[in-house]
């Protein structure tokens, strides 16, 4: 199991091997062929920034069992989803400033599957047997929405802007390798009393169907995150709160939220 | 008025003003400082490519009033908009394969608004004034949609999955500055016969005020792109049909659906 880094110092960003309180410095292309450049940094030295770069973030709707029961929907055929615009993209321990006009932001703790690179092959309509290959690895997602921008028209549900405000998509710490996400608990806590623990396994489309679903039509890029959906226990973020998103086998992301 | 157009040629890309028939190649931010080369390129010989790269491409929802009234809808109070990915970008004269699952796609003419770069200020909660000003130019879209993906689940309208498939989003041919949109007319030809024809004075929420609503908790980024919604005419478009999206002061993007 590998945890990939990304981070900031002195004004440069870089990439690396995070072993636990370091980072073995690497240099090259994340997804594909990259080497050590000898380099060691302690964690406490640098800014942690963004693990990768998604030229999109998929972030799903319905996709658990106990969230689909609690508010008697049907189970989807197809994932449902909307996309989240890079300006929502924010590091772990970065502070998201909640506009006024959002009202209250809701938390959404969520399990990102990061996209790598093959080598020869596109991630497009792909088999659920292709699809486990073009999965580079997980990250944790903090899916935040504004409930009053969310419903704020009878006639068109704003999923996008109710979930695309600046710093309404933070991940990471990290992207780890080599994980079974089946055996995954998502847990969110708020000023450190857990709100969410569910199951990975609890997922209504599975890692690799999901994968292969999404990518009919649509071709999925190497850094592209698809957050899988949140299930029961999300709720308001009150102000001035740190909300943290621990996924045990990647990590802790943690935000406060002014 | 200036005519922006992005290139390729032997593999390389480049950008350059527009003016008829040639392209006098620049160098430096298109957004920003940029200077002329010194070559001049016949437009036969390059492929046309996008004139820029959004990260993202907000695409707006009941936005003109002779859809609304003819759809019974209400007047929108904020923009109703999704978020087309990248993976939908095609420049004027690429070939869009629409997939078998999407069954027939409908075309969408629209115009698209280009943010530029102000130096020092970054392009959010904008008043109408200073919106303006953060306006690059205008830009020909085909927000091309599956109507059978947008209905196929009851519970969450697919906005995003049946706008966001590969080649869903071509706009092109260049980025025109120096227009005053309000006077501009959007038409959309189908194999040579036009389906739509509305002036962008029908606009229910109009290109600043619509630039300054958006960018409320939301940073819009130089070379993001705003597709401003449809009016009246959208329809399927037959296999392998040539749909061209034709603004007089920009120019035609056309492409070829199979």
């Amino acid at each position: 199991m590998t945890h990939w880094i990304g981070f900031t110092r002195d004004g440069e960003t870089g990439f690396g091997r995070l072993d636990g309180e370091r980072i073995e410095v690497r240099e090259g292309d994340l997804f594909g062929e990259n080497r050590p450049t000898g380099q060691v940094l302690p964690l406490a030295e640098v800014s942690v920034g963004l693990p990768c770069r998604p030229s999109k973030m998929i972030a799903l709707w319905n996709n658990f069992g106990g969230l689909m029961e609690k508010q008697g929907l049907s189970r989807p055929e197809a994932p449902l989803f909307l996309i989240k615009p890079a300006n929502t993209y924010r590091p772990s321990g970065a502070v998201v400033a909640v506009p006024e006009a959002s009202g209250r932001a809701l938390y959404e703790g969520e399990l990102g599957i990061v996209i790598g690179r093959v080598p020869g092959k596109t991630a497009r309509d792909l088999t659920e047997e292709e699809a486990a290959s073009h999965v580079f690895g997980f990250t944790c997602v903090n899916d935040v929405t504004s409930a009053a921008i969310l419903k704020a028209d009878a006639s068109f549900t704003q999923w996008t802007r109710a979930k695309g405000l600046d710093g309404f998509g933070p991940f990471g710490p990290v992207i780890a390798t080599g994980l079974d996400p089946e055996a995954l608990t998502v847990r969110t806590l708020v000023n450190g009393r857990e709100r969410q623990s569910f199951p990975i396994s609890d997922m209504l489309i599975p890692v690799p169907r999901l994968v292969a679903q999404l990518s009919q039509g649509l071709t999925l890029e190497p850094g592209d995150v698809i957050a899988c959906g949140t299930s029961v226990g999300s709720g308001p973020i009150p102000k001035g709160a740190t909300v943290e998103v621990v996924i045990e086998g990647i990590g802790t992301l943690s935000n406060r939220f002014e």
